[in-house]
């Protein structure tokens, strides 16, 4: 990114983002030079350009013992952001995020537990338990001596939901959000969790001056969850992302994407894409989409050997043994399908697992039909960057369980995320949808896509502490 | 039973029970004799005696060769309980019963579903949806040809929810109840259902002239559900079932219960006794029970050697992969735990899966605790029959997210079902307890337990359609 200029107006307050994952985390090189290397994910990629243009600071958790040597000041990286690293101990922040946030709240919030095994609450857990509660602890302490007075604090998931009651209880008297990126737990599944853990969640998060989410579905989960536990719930806020659409034009007419476009309609070769372009994750729903593509070509031969279902994932949480099984059962349904379906002429299931991110959006530029229909997802960026770069007139299937739904519903073809017989027919009716329609739903979904940006995003949350 | 005589006033409805398994069963033995094999579950051992002394019918599937043949008449069972086998084909009753009932609305209900996987809505799964509904439009036949005038239809659980339906657009006049034995699923979680099902459940239910529930807490969630799918429910009643404590006591002073009842004391030598009796069922959170046990020790070694953790399980739909899968688990943790902290003189898991009536009903008499720890359960009579017939002043842990726990909550030991560590705990306060403590908590337990007999229940029923 090129002319930026950091502008402060005095009226202006100074935003401290804190996140469990900051934009940028360090590597000492074979020569012992140092190495950044940029975050990925939505929150980075969003906020980085924003919080360059203003006087920012973003505190986050050290990934590194590089991070951990730079913690307790503050440094500048990639093109000028002013990052502090929180030192936690490795051991602690593992426990906390693997067994916590990832292993607990993520699989609460996302309806994902197989209850008849998981979760369980046993001495391990409750000792992880208490790591959270000092990860949220450091934090606050990381705010506290760092955060100019005045300044408007924006807390990032529920990794760090506890963090504004331990400020509050230092009388920091600074402006505290907490924004959910993820689903909230309706109030019956919420009971999931051990009581004292529901209220401590409820109670951290009404400690901040205001909790924003996604979309008002995730929002009155959180406020009926408050209701059920007597928990007196904060001012809340519903502030849907938007993708930097800027960036992802920039991105798209790199040479590299230019050159992945083209080489992916080729192998292609004339036949309709079906594209997904997703984290290996189990609420993504890969599965299912699998299994209506084999319902498509089951119930509609038509499409035998005229349609290809490419798929650009990447890998993530490999630690958790979720993950890595969810990986594996792709992987083996695909082949299962391809040996069920193909030829020497046709691969119908293509799987790309490499994380290439410019091959990713050459894909979102190529798609006939993109399949976005996650059981449930706090917002799901993808269903709304596919529409603004594609150029093939794609259209969209969605699942209504995704916060994206409420502002794409209208115009993508909506689907319930576990039937698979109405996603196969969803399949059909987007690979065979009339060329006029086709036209105007694309363009329709540009502009619903376009409608609200990063930098909308992130004034709704200053303006729900009164700071704009 | 002896003594019983049948009454009929002339104000009182002919009550027609319908559920899809009856009182009894017939098989062919190896002489072309015919065989009636009696019916397991609350429901039976509740029903039957009450409908022998009033005029009554019962509409059951026909599960045999033989009850099918008996199909379209009414014959009189079991010391002359009138019953009236519905004749499904046995591929349709198989789908309907494996596919809809128990793999899926067994599971939603109970917010079982490991949703990165299960449930699958697909071709074979809207196959056996019909089934499903033709099940019920055979039901509602049945009813319509042989119940008589004004007689009260009690339509039980969730594998004839749309019999009602199909009745009033025949114009029956009949007046009907559906009773629900499990737990109502929450909103969000009935969400995982394709719409159009959600849609013909709950009209399905509301053609009812009243829907009854174990606990208020069920009922609240099947009205949410009503609400978020635009469904005006019908007027609901809560009646939780009681024990048949009559029939309990005479079981008790069997001479075979008595001598199991001294075998579990003998083979204990003298240590405390834990005891668990369910169906091998993953609701059951037989798994997090044994996880518990394991915590109990690691964490309080004065218990080792000491105790003893008794199964008396009965395994259930076996053709499920689910049920067998949970099977073998439950075993080989109970083994892993006897390798772990067991020796020559002490097995501290012993699993009995033998389905042994009696056995089990000595066990409920010889408890010092008793563990009912389901992850989420309609009642779970279990928890009312044990202080019932127990003789040892003994203790019981109970889970939260049991119906039973509205009954009896302040007196048993609550734990919430995923917090094992609280389990071990409460395992521990119940086997610290001071006797005065015990004697005077059993004997509060022994009334709570008694406050609802069957008969409540089913007066509760007619009274719900004006029917007393």
């Amino acid at each position: 990114m090129t002319g930026e200029t950091r502008v402060r107006r005095d009226s202006e307050p100074v935003v401290v983002v804190a996140s469990n994952r900051g934009p940028v985390t360090h590597q000492r090189g074979p020569d012992g030079d140092i190495r950044p290397r940029r975050g990925g994910g939505g929150l980075v990629s969003a906020l980085s350009p924003l919080l360059r243009r203003r006087d920012s600071l973003w505190i986050a958790s050290a990934m590194s013992e590089v991070d951990r040597e730079m913690a307790g000041r503050t440094v500048r990286v990639d093109g000028g952001l002013q990052v502090q690293f929180v030192d936690i101990e490795a051991a602690r922040l593992r426990r906390s995020y693997d067994l916590v946030c990832n292993g607990t709240l993520w699989f609460l919030h996302h309806h994902l537990f197989d209850a008849t095994r998981r979760p369980v609450f046993d001495r391990r857990w409750w000792e992880a338990w208490s790591d959270y509660v000092d990860m949220n602890r450091s934090f606050a302490a990381a705010i506290r001596e760092n955060a100019p007075e005045g300044s408007v604090v924006l807390v990032q998931d529920y990794h760090l939901c506890l963090v504004a009651e331990e400020l509050r209880l230092s009388g920091s008297g600074l402006a505290s959000v907490h924004f959910s990126h993820t689903p909230f737990a309706a109030p019956e599944t919420f009971r999931i969790l051990p009581s004292r853990v529901r209220k401590e969640i409820l109670s951290g998060m009404a400690a901040f001056d205001s909790c924003g989410f996604h979309t008002a579905r995730w929002r009155d989960c959180f406020l009926a969850c408050c209701d059920q536990e007597g928990v007196e719930p904060p001012s809340t806020f519903v502030a849907p992302l938007g993708p930097d659409e800027q960036s992802l034009k920039d991105d798209a007419v790199d040479p590299r994407c230019v050159r992945e476009w083209e080489r992916i309609l080729e192998s292609a070769e004339g036949r309709r894409l079906i594209v997904r372009v997703d984290r290996i994750e189990p609420s993504k729903n890969i599965l299912r989409g699998l299994r209506a593509f084999d319902e498509l070509l089951e119930t509609h031969p038509e499409h035998r050997g005229e349609v290809v279902f490419a798929h650009f994932l990447y890998p993530s949480r490999q630690r958790l043994p979720e993950y890595t099984a969810y990986h594996k059962e792709v992987l083996s349904l695909a082949e299962h399908l391809n040996r069920k379906w193909g030829d020497a002429a046709w691969t119908p299931v293509v799987v790309d697992d490499t994380d290439d991110h410019l091959r990713s959006l050459a894909a979102l530029g190529a798609y006939d039909v993109l399949v976005v229909n996650p059981v449930r997802d706090g917002l799901n960026l993808v269903a709304k960057e596919g529409p603004l770069v594609n150029r093939r007139d794609g259209e969209v299937i969605l699942s209504t369980e995704a916060g994206a739904y409420e502002e794409l519903g209208e115009t993508a073809h909506g689907v319930e995320p576990f039937d698979v017989s109405a996603t196969a027919e969803a399949m059909h009716a987007a690979l065979t949808s009339d060329e006029t329609v086709r036209r105007s739903r694309a363009a329709r979904l540009k502009e619903l896509a376009a409608a609200r940006t990063p930098e909308d995003w992130l004034l709704d949350q200053l303006s729900a502490v009164g700071a704009l």
